[in-house]
């Protein structure tokens, strides 16, 4: 069994990713020694998925105070808010960038030895993303069965995250404790994240696995005896809607049409119980993101697009929520609510 | 109203194409001067597309006859036979091709007066095959009112035939009759005939038009207010079940799901009243057509793929299927029944 991927270590001051600019053509390990780096890092999205550029933020936090933890607390906080503010202009809508940021910087102001307290607390947030995935991950499991044919979309996988993932944590835990599963991965187009990220992922770990287009799901469903969708979530509204990347949607129609389990996976830090649909704003990206291919141009160069990076799935068609203390069932909204009592988050 | 694209041209003994390896980039014409050149734009898919593929052979050979129009009828049948076999060996599953080469030489043996016999009956089935999309798309406007945001998938339009094309041919002539119309169009992974052909035909045409990539497709539906898609066929069977690209079962089932109308548009020679769904084998094409594009790799080089070309859409998710004689509803099987008595065709 090969050892699980991880994104980002802390190492003596120095952070080190895997570059994921380089996959799935190879895998390389990139040392970043400052704070401009690891703005660049996240800029050139070397580091993606929410929460690991969180975690990429708050180390890079923490680098800043290990260089400079021979300074003054008033002289660290100046270079510490500096580097906050280069980090927060890296990806203006991420939201778990700001939060991380945040969460950092009221340590620095409320510490009277910040440096060290900056590096446990970054530290934490690296460790707590691993352990919350891994619970995720036991208790996911228990919806796999041996023979199970699993089907997801996008990359919810090591590399979106520190170490284990969401949706794709709980595939390759079923399969780390000797489940047979076979998985079939979406492109995910247009940023391919499940040809580019999730196929390199299901391959490092060795599950029996195959890639299809995005055209591909509902013949793929009906003709290869998909028993499972797996996919995660970028916010889930406390009815259970859940916004997720463009296509998760569509999958989960075809999936009821089919009678096929539909499953969401997604750490209790996604739910948002305030906002309602109406609030929800999708956010719609440049129309060169699907025209071009790397330099491979796909469609007219003057073609209007329509290219919005989320959609909205209802909760009618989901089955069930995986997250780190238990499986939500329906009725959602009376279980959401139970759970959130119970871990004194309403 | 700019002048209808035309894919494929007869000009005094020359063969003049568009050459659609250059799309989307630019529009460039391309002489075909003889039977090696002519094999040449198939096998590179400089002409690609069922109907245009048989009418490009047709007039293949149709060139052979009249470069060799002075020999005698035995020395060109000669030529003739060794041209047909070249042909053959270019796309061997396309079916069009071998209908349309038997077609011309079985003109060629019976004929006294070969040359002139075969170049009129080359010059027939590209006219044939303008005159029965113009009938479809006649009929076929009928179906889109004055406003409607239409769906559309692959490409169906002048360039997978000689002119006009059958979904796609539909909707460009609403627009030139004066129907104030939007299209969605996918990009069809994997070989994105929609994102280079179907938008490049659209923006040729001045129709109001949008590039989606294949994930959007339900999100669309629901946020962009689709009132009908439609799409084209490579085989409808008696019961109305329908072959087509990868992607438009999906595309069906959501529809439905949405209370959008969901239309094929089809010669009656895509209609193959013999077969079952059990005899009807759909091609599997290789992983690198997933794997790369041109020469840009989105997956790990050993992923394994599933890549279906066609799937296989119920009649039940069908409101009606367009043939150049009339809009066929349900029940299916009944008025196809019906339909192909009245043209004498069972």
């Amino acid at each position: 069994m090969r050892e699980r991927l991880q994104s980002i270590y802390w190492k003596n001051g120095k952070i080190v990713i895997i570059d994921q600019t380089k996959l799935p053509i190879s895998l390389e390990y990139k040392v970043l020694e400052n704070i401009n780096e690891v703005a660049e890092a996240i800029i050139s999205m070397r580091v993606r998925g929410a929460p690991l550029i969180g975690v990429t933020a708050a180390l890079g936090l923490a680098q800043v105070a290990y260089q400079n933890r021979d300074l003054s607390k008033d002289q660290l906080i100046l270079k510490l808010e500096k580097a906050a503010d280069k980090l927060r202009k890296t990806r203006p809508t991420a939201v778990n960038l700001f939060f991380a940021i945040n969460r950092i910087m009221s340590v620095a102001y409320q510490s009277p030895e910040p440096a060290r307290n900056i590096i446990e607390e970054a530290l934490n947030m690296l460790r707590e993303d691993i352990e919350i995935n891994q619970k995720i991950a036991e208790i996911g499991q228990e919806i796999i069965e041996n023979g199970d044919i699993i089907l997801t979309h996008c990359n919810t996988g090591s590399l979106a995250t520190v170490s284990v993932g969401t949706a794709l944590g709980i595939i390759t835990y079923a399969h780390e404790i000797g489940k047979k599963i076979k998985v079939y991965a979406t492109e995910t187009r247009p940023k391919l994240q499940g040809a580019r990220l999730t196929m390199f992922e299901l391959l490092y770990a060795g599950i029996d696995s195959y890639l299809i287009p995005d055209t591909a799901v509902a013949y793929t469903m009906k003709t290869k005896k998909i028993k499972k969708v797996i996919v995660g979530a970028d916010r889930i509204l406390r009815d259970g809607t859940t916004y997720n990347k463009i296509g998760t949607y569509q999958i989960a129609i075809v999936a009821r049409e089919m009678n096929i389990k539909f499953y969401i996976a997604a750490p209790t830090s996604t739910f948002d119980l305030e906002k309602n649909r109406e609030s929800v704003v999708i956010e719609e990206r440049g129309g060169e993101e699907v025209i071009y291919f790397d330099k491979c141009q796909i469609a007219p160069s003057n073609a209007n697009v329509f290219n919005p990076a989320f959609d909205e799935t209802s909760p009618e068609y989901i089955d069930g929520i995986i997250t780190e203390y238990e499986i939500l069932k329906k009725p959602f909204e009376k279980n959401i609510h139970t759970l959130f009592k119970s871990i004194s988050r309403v």
